[in-house]
């Protein structure tokens, strides 16, 4: 279809991942508005000010919302709070809700937006800034065949990769829960071999370069720890706030079902070592840090 | 060199990958002795009984001891042992240390053969039993210069890869033992991931599928879930008991330095359950079934 055909699409959350998909669909040719509380974040995507505003209370006759805002609790209240969309949308409009949120929460949205005529794809995103900007994301959905028949011509636009996990919202959200668990965990088992490595007095580059060769590697071990070499924890590429929240979801959804995940507590337990030692906004590698407050090691300085 | 050259090499321990080793040896033209307790293991690799024994001692004039037992007290016994080869072996003579074993352990032995004049080198291998067999395994190394040089031969007629990584001898148990950490976690997190993947209804091929592609993959994970897919525990690739053993080094070092590891201890007590209940000898994708016994997720079943 031409973008052109395809009504007003709002974006919700202008940050790093929001920014980049919402300049995707505009240059796919989507008629895009851009919303986040953030002035500053408006005018890195509409310099001119035209097509952002600061209220998602605007964006009620846009035929698809995708929202890219941090938490649930954000969800929750551009879809029902006092001026939510929920009431103000047009039926057969779609939510695309792109956040990681738990699947018992996208359930319940996708349940209550049903009820009043919307569509709800559940799609969690995978891929970083880069891919975000490059319209290459991967995208871990769920929904209805109207849902994923609605939001086919934007996820063209944005995402690289659509894995169709199933009929039911939450099914999405949970192998990215899933995913979420096992990089939490290794962001903070390189962090752990990392600083004992240092600490038995391994040199920390040769030790990066041999274990990304050997089966000690993890895709997070390769792409973090550069970061900790570097000594750069800011900007953040990443930061420790989203781990917390993440394992935060993996541990309360693992809480509902009864069911026993030590691993996933441990690094949550390290990551919020790091955001109570006021790491919160720092790039998740800083997991590292909480080793060295903790001991005599000297982790490689930045620049 | 011409391996003709060179002295006898007796290979201690024809398990997974002594057997592999001595055999690549065997082919690069070396005068190998075999040596293992198992009378069963030795016929494989000698089927006509030649060049074969179950007694270290015999492998006293041997140039070279490729030491490939399982564990840090098998080395002790070898060596220092009633019958151990540390008083009978010729001056100049080298044992090359490949079993997982603690930095400090590598260290104190180097020591004690240098102080009857034989060489050591420190050099755990990785890679496994493919590798092993077609003599390209990684060799994680550290010693003397006169310890690199006189192993050098057999080096290049076992392994595709050689760090040299020092030259003290507890340098290269110290970067295997990060490697074994970093794997231990990561096998236990793919256990906890499927486990509780399942648990929340996500069909485990399509989880796999997605995660292998994803910055949750780790080489563990993509290596071991096939097995908890195909339900194959027997024979063990890897087993358990590995991991207690080797997570337990990372244990007894880390608390020597005392430094935290909480995620190692968390994984090391998911093997010693799999272990407690009855799975030691089992693969190490086994942890995953810890999950289920104490649970009512439903893993695929073997053939």
């Amino acid at each position: 279809m031409n973008p052109k055909d395809y009504g007003t699409v709002g974006v919700i959350g202008l940050g790093s991942m929001g920014l980049g998909m919402a300049q995707s669909l505009k240059r796919a040719g989507f008629d895009v508005i851009g919303c986040d509380v953030s002035a500053a974040a408006r005018a890195r995507f509409a310099p001119d000010g035209d097509h952002a505003t600061g209220s998602a209370a605007d964006l009620a006759s846009c035929e698809a919302i995708v929202s890219v805002v941090i938490n649930a609790d954000q969800v929750e209240a551009i879809l029902f709070g006092s001026d939510g969309l929920a009431k103000s949308m047009r039926r057969g409009a779609i939510v695309i809700a792109c956040s990681t949120v738990a699947p018992a929460f996208a359930k319940s949205t996708a349940e209550a937006l049903a009820a009043r005529g919307l569509l709800y794809l559940d799609a969690p995103i995978s891929g970083g800034q880069a891919k975000a900007a490059a319209g290459a994301l991967t995208v871990m959905a769920s929904g209805t065949g109207a849902a994923f028949a609605k939001a086919g011509p934007l996820m063209d636009a944005m995402a690289e990769t659509v894995y169709r996990l199933g009929d039911e919202p939450g099914q999405g959200s949970s192998v990215k829960m899933i995913n979420q668990l096992l990089a939490g965990v290794h962001i903070a088992a390189a962090s752990e071999a990392m600083a004992l490595g240092i600490k038995v007095g391994i040199d920390p580059q040769t030790l990066y370069d041999v274990i990304c060769k050997s089966a000690g590697c993890s895709w997070m071990f390769e792409n973090r720890v550069p970061r900790i070499l570097a000594g750069a924890y800011q900007p953040p590429q990443s930061s420790v706030n989203i781990f917390t929240k993440d394992l935060g979801i993996v541990l309360d959804t693992a809480r509902r079902q009864t069911f026993p995940t030590p691993l996933a507590a441990a690094a949550y337990q390290l990551f919020t070592m790091a955001a109570a030692a006021g790491m919160g906004a720092d790039d998740d590698s800083s997991v590292v840090r909480v080793y060295e407050r903790l001991s005599d090691i000297v982790l490689p300085k930045g620049q």
